[in-house]
């Protein structure tokens, strides 16, 4: 297959949530577009590593920009006026992006990079294990940390990946005072008692609160 | 309009979740049965109110013949095994339904039978407010009663009827032991992070448990 | 199970397209109306089909009212205005009331009561194929008809029917200038080119009309 | 805004269907693959107007490796055991791509290169509409041509395209034996007669065949 149209048809239909008919669609809108706009998005991809760096401590990518000489780290893991006693542990940056974005989380971040999938032995092919190991064992030893949340999606592969880091974490906290969460289960904004399943009534009523 | 077909449509077009053209075909599906089949729907629906009975307590529907002798309520609410420190307020026998189904549910029930609109003078009109009064001052004299759940949907209409219930029922509570409480919000199953609202984040972190 | 309430709702459960869920609520609906709106609509029911004739010629439903001394036909049926040179064979009588609200056909219409699953030796529990054969035959004789519009549904069960019906009308025709056509099939209201299958494009392509 | 992260997010959001989310997820998904991977891609998409030249007959994009010396024309349209007197105007590339793999159509085409909104006075901005008229009228002096058939989608924006083309061509066909045509109109696969608009029940009605 040397045609180039069915070569970047076929890179576009790797990218997440794209298939083949709209990965086409990609390759004839940049066919549309003009040289000049074709070379700058191709410059942007080729050299987006070289404007990007990744955050040591988090693991989430950045804007090189934003780095200080001091610091490896990104801009909220070097904000001392964020709670360093939380740690929350998601799956991806876009995950990030919306808890940032939703302005109710004021702790530091790890972004694990996958999920488990549900029996796998080389587990760290998919998540960034061997990081969230020694980050937690800095922040267990600085002192500060208090509270590690297991901020994955209540999908089977975040249950799945909530189970195994509770393995791996447990034995690493044992002598420690920090202590391993979970995000809050229950009824979430829209959710309609009749249609919900056994399992969110079941957190509705554990969790629900009084004022 | 003496259509006998439209004025059954324009009946069933009253059904919850029915339009018009679902409405005819049911016309059409009833003239398809043979003649015993609809006299005994017929006559079931006529008669429904004769076999059925309220429950003076939950208010909730349920078949006479569950009736017992000494008592007018409800199976439900004559369970001596039964929590009688929680009553849970919801709005309709299909909620009820719902949460029994889960078996995750001990305590008592009141079913509201509606909810109350955004503005609105008449509340009487949608809810069973006399009767969730009655029944409250009932239970806090004879010292069962402990707490009383807002167990209403995360709807917009969900969400104006608790703060509703609870503008009614603080006073009357006021030299209580009861509390009020609401079912717990947060992730429900299946919920990813990334789609999540920022309200579900917020109640999800605020929410969550260690273990 | 003597339960009205479960009663009912199996009942209800049978309508086309209303699940178990569904049913129940339709009785609780029921419940909170009152009395005499119950008496009315559950004689309605029973006594539909007193009110409710079927036209012997296209074997749809409709009220008594609408009859008239001489017979026993509907309105349609009677009415000379219509071409009688057409006849549409259609599944049910919302396909009748579907296209009579289109306003673009003014033939006779035979309405089948179903479609021929497929692969079914016992036809006539499923269609009127006897009242079919023999409308044809009557409206062959008399030397009114020249077409047989086979006005099924493009799903598989309606291109089956489709084929069944030739194969039974097919003899019935052969020395007659009767003639047997099809929907035409093409692009629909809305259709995009570029999401259409293979058979719809043949059919755009085969059927398109120059002007 | 300076941040790459954000400028490339900006420009995969101009992609056809992709929002900002998506669009984001684009970007992070770039950054978690190899950087061999990424100047491939850059590259690809830099150059791809290299790699790929558009028929100066049919419009439409192929790989410059299809070329033949003697020819600027892309495979269909060289190809001479296809059927020159017809010719079909389809609005984009796809549109050509789902014909040629329905394996129905055998003449030639002409992508328009989009369609004409509503109103609009400088339609050449939206479609290739001179190109159209020259390759009308070459193929009308040379005596092949029979057929142009005008192969947009059932939408608004198709009709009103389909109307503009009309008013265009019919001048220059005016002493030609050249016909214009349209796709045929009616059921397409999986429609129900119940649910279809009153415009494709008329279509199927009047472009109904016999066999």
């Amino acid at each position: 297959m040397d045609d180039p149209l069915q070569k970047l048809t076929a890179l576009f239909a790797k990218f997440p949530g794209i298939g083949g008919r709209q990965a086409r669609r990609f390759v004839y809108f940049l066919l549309s577009r003009d040289e000049t706009e074709l070379k700058r998005l191709g410059a942007m991809i080729a050299d987006i590593k070289r404007d990007i760096t990744q955050c040591p401590s988090c693991q989430r990518f950045f804007p090189k920009s934003d780095l200080i000489k001091e610091s490896k780290e990104c801009k909220i893991c070097r904000d001392s006026a964020r709670d360093g006693s939380l740690l929350i542990v998601v799956e991806k940056d876009n995950d990030l992006d919306s808890l940032e974005k939703s302005g109710t989380y004021e702790g530091h971040y790890f972004i694990l990079g996958g999920t488990v999938p549900n029996v796998e032995k080389e587990v760290p092919r998919f998540i960034r294990i061997d990081a969230l190991k020694k980050i937690v064992a800095e922040k267990t030893k600085s002192g500060n940390l208090q509270e590690i949340i297991l901020g994955l999606s209540l999908t089977p592969a975040g249950e799945h990946t909530i189970s195994y880091l509770r393995t791996i974490l447990s034995p690493l906290l044992a002598n420690t005072k920090v202590q391993i969460s979970m995000l809050g289960r229950g009824l979430s904004t829209g959710t309609e008692l009749e249609y919900s399943d056994s399992e969110t009534l079941k957190n509705a009523l554990l969790n629900r609160h009084k004022e």
